[in-house]
């Protein structure tokens, strides 16, 4: 089934407790959609970036099905860098520098091609902007995923809760769910957000796991642990370019197959944090992932006797 | 098969971001024999108190199989009491007061009838009364599990090594692994502890679950979302006393088993989350229990596709 995603396609300087990277090739579309491509065929990749982006690494892109009728190519204009440092628990990190560039006066434009998709992956972006381009949409998707982060919970709310009420799926972190409910209870948050419109909500813990909810039911993935967590930059990017792209190729949006597809997107960001930017997410076999997503099946496997 | 646990039997004080409570029952050999007790038909309590515990309390506790052989009551002296306040996040706390009293010369006395235990569980306590007791086994038991915190890892590190080279599972949780092996990668950090001496290591991380080493496989078992944390204190000595005393009963430490515990260690901690003092954990069915297993079954229950 067909998939759009828009998002950044940016830079990133990221520093960790344990190593630096100069500018590395980063943003929430490009690892959306990178762990998308290893389970569609196809993809329209929605987003700006400045001349200065390497088209080696579009053409790059491109040839793993990631279409780019929608990504704008801005003339004399810079395009977006991030900059963050990581604290030493590597769950929490400082941004050291933003440089909007092109992202300034993003005007998304969904190409005709790509506007009958069924699954649409809406990465952290101004509100306004993933709205945009659920408007675009002629028919209703068969599901939207929206990502966003505290940030535009502090300085556009309305606008927010505008596009939250219009998804399908929304993946945010623990403190996230906590800020945009008022309660400490992950389970209390989680009813209140399923009744501002999402029917499935997804609290990303980093190395602590995934829960999965909808109204009745909870999943927990584990995360993998790691002999060495690199950088976690893009990982929940990554597990939601796994997530949407095994529901678009299984074309089936059950709780029981989100569950699959929680553990899929978790397997996919566990290789994320193993490198600096997005290279060993572009180095995969479809042997490691399966190596990879057998060792979260081995990680929770246990049966049980009950109490006599 | 018959279970000895020692630590500490006491007064907590407990405040929370939601509520507080003044002067309730506490200790971590509490917890562990009364979360033990659902499993094993009789244990052996060695611990200290003054005469301002209640009896009425012990009488319970004795009621439940018990036995307070190795229990010190010292006239004219008063229980260890200690105070602490949680964070906004429930898995961090403050010391507000702690007052040693009969804790201060404590000489743990393991009675002749318990000297051939096989299963030993070592609550939180210095080091060397830790000791103590392993060195008053005259046959090595089968398994002896240490439960410690960073206070013995700052003040009594060589003593607290020495205790660990003799045990067979060490629980900490993932900020002390870090601080006992200088790793911040837990899987670097469980290789190192189990040179050190244990053969299982389980890594306590409070509401993100707990993770079970050995030196080749690895186990994760998840915290169950609550509605509500009440009070997390005590709930990693529940965890220690659901996890020895499903051993003890099956008589049976191989990984796979361990496995279950760590579920059931956690399923009984889950409860004790949901009320200040040890009230929740003495009021409990095997029905509740069993339904509660459950839930933690359900939570990470899922069938994967394999990537084609």
């Amino acid at each position: 089934m067909s998939l759009i995603a828009v998002g950044t396609v940016a830079f990133d300087a990221i520093e960790t407790p344990f190593g630096k990277t100069d500018k590395v090739v980063g943003g929430a579309a490009t690892y959306i959609t990178l762990a998308a491509s290893y389970f569609v065929k196809h993809s329209e990749l929605i987003s700006v970036v400045g001349d200065d982006f390497p088209s080696a690494f579009l053409a790059d892109m491109k040839a793993r099905g990631i279409a780019q009728g929608g990504l704008q190519i801005k003339e004399g204009e810079k395009s977006f860098f991030w900059s963050g440092k990581y604290h030493y628990d590597m769950n929490s990190r400082d941004t050291l520098d933003t440089q909007l560039n092109v992202l300034a006066d993003f005007q998304p434009v969904v190409p005709e091609e790509a506007k009958g998709a069924e699954y649409v992956m809406l990465g952290n972006l101004d509100p306004t902007v993933q709205m945009s381009v659920i408007d675009q949409m002629p028919k209703r998707p068969k599901l939207v995923v929206l990502d966003t982060m505290n940030f535009w919970m502090d300085i556009a709310m309305d606008k927010l809760a505008a596009v939250i009420a219009k998804v399908d799926v929304l993946t945010i972190n623990d403190e996230e769910a906590r800020q945009l409910t008022g309660e400490h209870s992950l389970v209390k948050a989680a009813q209140k957000i399923l009744k501002m419109g999402p029917r499935y909500l997804i609290i990303k813990k980093g190395e602590h796991g995934a829960l999965l909810f909808d109204e009745e039911q909870v999943f927990f993935a584990p995360a993998l642990p790691l002999e060495d967590v690199v950088d976690p930059t893009g990982a929940g990017d990554t597990f939601a370019g796994g997530f949407i792209g095994y529901l678009a190729h299984t074309d089936d949006i059950s709780f029981q197959n989100m569950k699959r597809a929680v553990i899929i997107g978790s397997a996919m960001a566990s290789f994320t944090c193993e490198a600096f930017g997005p290279e060993r997410l572009m180095s995969l076999t479809t042997n490691e992932i399966d190596h990879r997503i057998q060792k979260f099946v081995d990680l929770v496997d246990f049966d049980i006797i009950l109490v006599e």
